[in-house]
């Protein structure tokens, strides 16, 4: 049983098919069987988010959505913020992280590529990422290929602060890295994507789902002429979603000329599908809609166990480099 | 009355003369009557301190100085890293502070063009010292002259602050700027300084103390012959610290011929002027030395009037921002 952590941005944007496919429940499958602890990056999204109402129904938000997919049992589930001293923590690590460090990291470089308005936040944010990540002893962290090298100054970090200080303070985290094997086609057949504006939520309600479906883009094929499988959107998703069987009912139907099954009704056939296939999330969610105050409880209750964990970590900090 | 905050770094030197005449007794008139805090800046010391008990003791030691110079009545003292939600408060500001802006501080630029091996507290330090100062709504900052921009930076800090959450949180402070109006010189007649090593310690015990007089630099004139008080480093050390009359006794005795009164005497006649007058700081010093815990505990009680302070500023930054 390994420690492993990741943490997510509530910058609010609710989650649809293509990131459960190509991330959720491969992540899932991870974390199964292990100390998992994921963390709502609200102190993270302080860079982009400006707006404290927005955040909190953000971070309340993520975490429902999270809660709704993983489930409620055996992964701890905690806010960033209400980790006493997580800043503290990061204070320390950033004076025994290199400026030139900092210079090389993507997220910086990125930003200044794209002549954006760089605050500190985002200049910083490997320093306090590494705060999270070894504060907590953690041992592996899932992450994309693009966070990889953010997970080496985070490696780079505890290394420096071991070498300044003399002792094995903290550990130096793995990658546990996978390649997002299932790609979803979007609703316009291209990747599914919240930047295409293609995606199907996970948790769209019934009317939001069918008018979704329903704008999935096909090629002209009329309901008597046959239809080609494997270039075609609808049945992706019905292969992705639907059971082995359904597959293959609608695939007859695609190869049998004037079956009078046009691709209105094989949207149909998919919503049905995926209607049955969200279901238990959008109930899950709203569920613990129904009741935030339970969220809000239990959110307050696991950030006391990490509280506890840095604590111990801190308690080594403060007697190495002499703060309070 | 005027809040006011002035903070040290616990960096290991000890105070001398010429800092009491050139900045601290200044500083005490400026503090008088006002409402002042004295913080010892800990988290800004561990830029360049990685040893955790010289931390600690210089910590406790510069403490003890300053509650023997100022006294320890109507003044807050307190360590910077008692204060549970600075650093938190620095991330908030952080993600409102230009990354452009850090590049044009005088700090960093100084560290880089002695291509010193800057680290991320070297490069943060103006949010922290802005996080110190705005946070407990200080209204003005004893500063010297090279502090005068992190001063603005502060103020910029502030006012982005401000403008971003649309409202007006944070107070920009004021700089109480004074020119060391006495110089004095050290005992090779330069500028009395920790960096040309021709300092007299404000603490220094007899034997020290007499060791530092009797090595003042003078020219070659005999007991007999005639001195020049203007041009003489004792007599400038007995009109710094003797009495008008002390002064013109030795005034007389330079003056006159064959007085058989040489650079000899002279020191002896400063060495009881300067003992008596370090004895009352000397004396606090010792008393405070025997008694650590108490100094501990006054500390940790000043930093809950201070942590009071930040947390009623912090409501309001966590509404706005939507941390916890």
């Amino acid at each position: 049983m390994k420690k492993i952590l990741t943490g997510v941005k509530p910058t609010g944007v609710s989650m649809h098919l293509g990131n459960l496919v190509g991330a959720l429940l491969p992540l899932k499958k991870i974390l199964s069987g292990n100390d998992t602890a994921i963390f709502i990056a609200d102190l993270h999204a302080l860079t982009s988010v400006k707006d404290g109402e927005k955040l909190r129904e953000q971070s309340l938000e993520v975490a429902i959505e999270y809660l709704s997919i993983f489930g409620d049992e055996s992964i701890i589930y905690f806010r960033q913020s209400d980790i006493r001293d997580i800043t503290k923590l990061m204070w320390a690590l950033a004076n025994v992280t290199p400026y030139s460090l900092m210079l090389r990291a993507h997220s910086f470089k990125d930003a200044e590529a794209k002549n954006a308005d760089i605050n500190m936040g985002v200049f910083n944010y490997p320093i306090l990422m590494a705060a999270d990540i070894i504060g907590y002893d953690i041992d592996a962290v899932p992450v994309g290929r693009d966070q990889l090298q953010h997970l080496e100054m985070t490696r780079d970090i505890a290394r420096s602060f071991n070498k300044t200080y003399g002792q094995e303070v903290f550990k130096e985290p793995e990658a546990i890295t996978s390649d997002e094997f299932d790609v979803l086609p979007g609703i316009d057949g291209r990747k599914m994507s919240k930047s295409y504006d293609n995606f199907i939520g996970i948790f769209d309600d019934e009317n939001l789902l069918k008018k979704r479906v329903m704008s999935i883009v096909t090629d002209s094929r009329g309901v008597d002429e046959k239809k080609d499988p494997d270039t075609c959107n609808i049945f992706a998703l019905v292969q992705a979603f639907g059971t082995k069987e359904e597959e293959e009912i609608l695939r007859g139907k695609y190869l049998q000329e004037n079956s009078g099954f046009g691709y209105g009704h094989a949207k149909l056939y998919l919503l049905d599908i995926l209607t049955r296939y969200t279901a238990p999330y959008r109930e899950r969610r709203e569920k613990f809609l129904q009741n935030p105050e339970y969220i809000e409880e239990k959110l307050r209750a696991w950030a006391e166990i990490m509280n506890a964990r840095l604590e111990e970590k801190m308690r080594v900090v403060r007697e190495l480099t002499g703060i309070r």
